[in-house]
């Protein structure tokens, strides 16, 4: 095989796997959000037929000996594709120490017991879902042990969401936010609350379908390539490639305001798919480099940017428009304020910007318990209504507004949870360091967000996986991390708002 | 290789073959219905790459071997293995004969075509779509060649859609309808026009969705399995199984009947996809056996049920409750006469049940022509409006209400069309017949199906593939296709509508 050859090889076996990809997130996106009811036994065989063959493509002796080729000459590689080699190799090399019949099994179980998971949090029962719990997180510990067995199993399973996160760091993460962020919110209680009648009333399906598109050419996606669909618990994914994407919300008839922080939220995901290099389309590298710097900008988007001042005034007449009785006598400061009212609540997609962070604690914490088996997933629902308590001090009244509410466990993505609270963290730095360069205020009075978008596309978006999560957060703000830069950023907002 | 190492082999290739039907169902209905306009070329690749796949699966060596192993212990199948085994092989030697490069370019070509498609018919423009269509007759001319030299191209078209067609059957099945028909409409023309205004006026699609979802239910169809989708041109598709299954419609703002009758007869289609026996799930007889019997099955649910005046009766209160305004001061024999109105038309889908066949006709001649080399595609637009003259008296006034109103040439399913019309003559047989045993009249007054399904489940839906399309037709009437009993029942119906 000459040098030739191989490369040609390896770009039709990227070919092949995002040809699998496509069909396999066109099958999920079908899944959630068009398909009859009770069709999912069909998706679930054709998923893991279709896993099955990603697997045997991924692992197959030919691709290994293929990948071991190349990097053994890969002087004569460009970077891209070293970059390419690198992580395949390294997935081969993770996905060869799991036993095939697992692996498969295990894509079968995700796609039942998320479709299970609907009807368990809509009829409010863990027990539906209990026993399919159990099977999802014991895998994931056998996996943990199969390719990582140096390592803390929920390390690994951290890791693969956030290159090189661990406990440790994750616990003093947290605890750095618990540190300023509890008597922010107790200083914030003692105060009297914001008023948020502005975001209540009756708001059509149709009239709030007609805000997310205007939300979404706003902040400056190309709805040429990417579409909107409604599901239970609104995402992101991308079909084939970043030039086919998708974002899902969810219209709540009494709150207009939810479908517009998922819809901006999901928007900032697909910002960054789709301001990826065309040239990484159809190879590894044409998706997110991590989960947490993937949640530093739908974050951004959703809190930073779409819940300041500066928005508010762009926003305001436009909701007036669309919602002319409910927005009579109302202005942009109210909608401002009412935003932003925080109180410790019981749904983490809906909490504030503010308490958001201690959802996602509760849910690291039960995590962290069941892999050190010091929690049974029987005993999740009692320990997430402890939690939410103790934390957040709101009593659980049922299992959909408790433990069901997320999809995150029915679909395999455990460990997943703390890229949220990181994400959240990360974007402060990007917001101080834009402001060097970029009047942030102004184009968002102006609801331009093209100089916002070229920003973050040139420092971040573009690269896809070519670089890794740490060099992608170095290459946008040229500093270290530093969580107390987000909890400063709250402390700031939080004042002025609730004069503390 | 044992007989039982065999079988399993067969069930296991089978699922395979069914996942990546599945898959290519799935991107094309998502194509068609809520993909983003401009990310068609990720489908493009993908489909191309799983048909390559599915081609691989279906020539492969292992496979021929297989197939030719159980062929020669057929004896040792049962009746069912048998027919899925002969059907394979008869598959696969006709695959064999196309060479695989040009099989998965066509698969190419036909993505995109049916893309390109979209945008000429929007822009009205012929021109646009010349070279793909000539593409596409010239692949399909050369696959007819590679595949059945001994036979006339164009026979070769019309058996691929229905079994045992040929250009001399259907010259004298359409002699024989235009001998009745000609005349009728001649007839019908020299009486004065019914008034169909009833169906007339300003109809939001969110009520014809209401519609659509009541009347799939009344016909029968189960919402658990069957799903709605809105497209340009209405169709039909099985996703992985007739355990899951999609139709879509289309809603005209000013004529709710266009939707009506589209979703009647998509519902049709659907109701014998997921009327076949749940043992055929997964396997390769788990389809309709032919496009004639496919649309036998639509068009008897679209004009023989839902155009009758008993199925008036029943719709007519529906009709008054979700449309209250437009329906003030009407009747359920003025919907009848409405929608049986018959006049020449430029619409194929929107045709009278009368006038129906002549379309089909014109594009039968076309195709026919250019496979006789009788006809250059740049000039099908010119024979098409003079066609269109000739047989319908009407001035077709631009490619979007001509030539390019239909999808499927761009589809690649050229020799589909004369099943339509075929299928329309089937019905009427099937009607005299079903009349012997069932109340039919008093089925439809009172929107009551079940009996008419369970009559065309047990005769038609089950089998599937599992018989031929002629032991289908004669295991349902038990006598020879005869097309006077379909233009009779035209004589019939419109001598009575018009006073004739």
């Amino acid at each position: 095989m000459t040098i030739d050859e191989a490369k040609e090889k390896l770009a039709k076996l990227q070919a092949k796997i995002c040809a699998y990809s496509h069909a396999l997130s066109t099958l999920y996106y079908d899944g959630s959000t068009v398909a009859p009811r009770k069709t999912v036994e069909g998706r679930a065989r054709t998923t893991a037929i279709l896993s099955e063959e990603i697997y045997q493509l991924s692992t197959g002796e030919d691709t290994v000996k293929l990948l071991e080729f190349l990097d053994e000459n890969k002087e004569q590689l460009s970077k891209t594709e070293k970059r390419i080699v690198f992580l395949m190799l390294k997935d081969i090399r993770e996905l060869q120490k799991i036993p095939m019949e697992e692996y498969t099994d295990y894509q079968m179980l995700a796609a039942k017991t998320y479709d299970l998971w609907h009807t368990a949090k809509e009829e409010s029962n863990f027990s539906l879902i209990e026993e399919n719990y159990e099977k999802m997180f014991a895998a994931n510990k056998r996996f943990a042990k199969y390719v990582a067995p140096e390592k803390k199993p929920y390390d690994y399973m951290l890791d693969k969401f956030e290159e090189g996160l661990t406990m440790e760091k994750c616990d003093k993460f947290f605890a750095t936010l618990r540190e300023h962020i509890v008597p922010l919110i107790k200083k914030v209680q003692s105060k009297p609350q914001l008023d948020n009648s502005i975001l209540h009333g009756n708001f059509s399906d149709a009239d709030q379908e007609k805000l997310a598109y205007i939300l979404m050419k706003t902040i400056g996606l190309d709805l040429d390539h990417v579409g909107l669909g409604t599901t239970e618990h609104p995402f992101t994914t991308s079909l084939g490639s970043h030039l086919d994407e998708r974002i899902t919300t969810n219209y709540k008839k009494d709150d207009f305001s939810c479908s517009l922080f998922s819809v901006v939220h999901e928007g900032g995901h697909a910002l960054y798919d789709t301001g990826s290099d065309d040239e990484l389309a159809y190879t590894v590298l044409d998706c997110g480099v991590s989960m947490g710097i993937h949640e530093s900008q739908s974050r951004f988007y959703e809190n930073i940017l779409a819940r300041s001042e500066a928005f508010c005034e762009y926003l305001f007449p436009i909701l007036a428009e669309i919602f002319p009785e409910q927005m009579k006598g109302h202005n942009a400061h109210e909608l401002y304020l009412a935003i932003n009212r925080s109180e410790p609540s019981l749904i983490r997609t809906e909490a504030d910007e503010l308490t958001y962070a201690l959802h996602v604690l509760i849910r690291y914490e039960i995590e962290k318990k069941i892999f050190a088996d010091e929690l049974k997933v029987h005993d999740i629902p009692a320990e997430w209504n402890r939690l939410y308590k103790e934390y957040l001090g709101v009593d659980v009244p049922d299992d959909k507004h408790g433990v069901l509410q997320d999809m995150h466990w029915s679909d395999g993505n455990i460990g997943y949870f703390p890229s949220y609270a990181l994400g959240s963290a990360y974007g402060a730095q990007y917001l101080r360091k834009m402001k060097e360069t970029v009047d942030v205020d102004g184009c968002l009075r102006k609801g331009d967000f093209a100089p916002i978008n070229a920003w973050l596309r040139e420092r971040i978006w573009k690269y896809g996986k070519s670089l890794t999560p740490a060099e992608v957060f170095e290459n946008a703000v040229h500093e270290e991390f530093d969580p107390t830069v987000f909890t400063s950023y709250l402390e700031e907002k939080y004042t002025k708002l609730y004069n503390l």
